[in-house]
């Protein structure tokens, strides 16, 4: 069981309080492959530049991540660059170049047109239908993860293209953004509306709610003394619970659950050094014991 | 076991976006008073002006409250006026009318004076630990609430009495300027210097999250298409917690964790309503259903 992810893969500059990096490896895509790879093999369709050398392709190496789908053209690579308030709780994008990325026609390779698990990350909803569209037969589930740019500029576009998606991943913001309904569980009902059946509302420092017709599950975020950078950790968090849920081969409110904490606990060490680094480095060992730290940080008896 | 509290009984005019109450029995002692006395007895522990009558009184009773230390004096009582934004997400203090609350001495009656749980409501550190040193034997629980304004205004007065406390429950804001510092488990460090062992802070719509030496323990805030008038919710979640505590009689992680979750449901219940109102009228069956729920909220399998 292959999962598909089409999303940017990038260069980002980052600052927060704990240091700075002028050029690493960044982009939900690459995000999201990482994490998910851990559960099962990915197949990546994005766009690069000539900026994307071997070096940066090194860090996909070894993993279970096919790159068939990765497009290098002339020109340069999307480029990020943001800088994170002394409490990391407001982020200042400083610049967005989209560079090779502007002209993004995803173009899925004939091995990746049998894939039934896709995430369609953020970019152009137009875009995103297109994946949707090369794949050959009806896919088993569909996540999609959008902004605020594609919910005010292209709301017709992202419309239809939810239609066809089972499960969206946002922040609270724009949950509400895209309903016009403040109160988070009445917006669910309208997002149901939409296409989606499963609403999963990524919140930060706040953990993540999953709002499904028959249940509600929240996960709270891992406590962490340190957090060195929050860049990538919502993209994470969808490459875990995607994977997971890929490897499971079904979709029911266990492995929805189970999928929401894989999640999470990825995204808790993305958050843990800056960029992919130590999405890079971490062992499965670490991933199955932050699991159960996290059926520990919310477990009780009555 | 009786738990003793000690905090402000009042009257609150509330507006929010579901209506207005120009005048509606308030203040932390009423809402603490009446979330415990559905696990323990409680002793209130308060004064109020010659406007509060015993059609005001009779919410407390036939409920396990005992109102010998609530004061009786000439003038009016304690009155707040406040109004919440569209979003809920803001709230605007009109007024604040400290009344007979201005010269507050508390006095234990006698017959309180073998308290073994307390509960230190948000009131003038100096009166806070003078309660302390009226009670006969060393308390086997003392929690303690505070606010901004004591923070910042008495801190050394707040210090001293924190020697003497255990259980400290604040916001994510005050925990951040108490202890100036940020993240909020590095800052738990600091609050376990000052006395109390077990901090617990209390988000509003995310929840709650309790940082002991040797646990973290997180609780979501109950999923509700509906929040009439948040007014309260913070001292009734103390009320839930305490009462259920001193019901126990031995705190270990078991038990706070299980305290966790009374004191998110009795919250839950609080801001269905205006006022008390909906507290008032609770049932324990219903209580130990929405518990339940909780389990559900946040149980998954590996």
């Amino acid at each position: 069981m292959s999962l598909l992810v089409v999303g940017s893969v990038a260069f980002d500059a980052i600052e927060t309080p704990f240091g700075r990096v002028d050029r690493t490896l960044g982009g939900a895509a690459s995000y999201f492959s990482l994490a998910a790879s851990h559960f099962v093999p990915v197949r990546l369709v994005g766009i690069v530049g000539e900026d994307f050398t071997q070096k940066d392709e090194a860090i996909f190496q070894g993993r279970k991540i096919d790159l068939t789908g990765l497009e290098h053209v002339a020109g340069k690579s999307f480029f990020w660059s943001g800088r994170y308030s002394q409490n990391m709780n407001e982020r200042t994008t400083l610049a967005t170049e989209l560079n090779v990325f502007a002209a993004f026609q995803p173009t899925l390779p004939a091995t990746y047109l049998d894939s039934q698990y896709i995430f369609l990350g953020n970019i152009d909803p137009t875009l995103q239908r297109s994946v949707l569209k090369q794949i050959r037969r009806k896919p088993k589930v569909v996540g999609l993860d959008t902004m605020n740019f594609w919910i005010d500029g292209t709301p017709a576009e992202l419309r239809e293209t939810l239609k066809h998606v089972q499960i969206l991943t946002i922040n609270d913001d724009e949950t509400r953004q895209l309903t016009g309904e403040h109160n988070l569980f009445r917006a669910a009902r309208h997002v149901f509306k939409m296409g989606p059946k499963t609403l999963i509302i990524k919140r930060g420092e706040h953990g993540a709610v999953m709002v499904h017709k028959d249940f509600v599950f929240s996960v709270p975020a891992f406590p962490l003394e340190e957090v060195h950078d929050p860049t990538g950790a919502g993209d994470t968090f969808a490459g875990g619970f995607m994977g997971y849920l890929t490897s499971k081969g079904r979709i029911n409110e266990q492995t929805l659950r189970s999928a929401m904490v894989y999640g999470s606990v990825l995204a808790s060490f993305t958050v843990e050094r800056f960029g992919v680094e130590r999405l890079a480095t971490v062992k499965r060992k670490e991933i199955v014991a932050r699991a159960r730290q996290f059926a520990r940080l919310t477990s009780f008896k009555l």
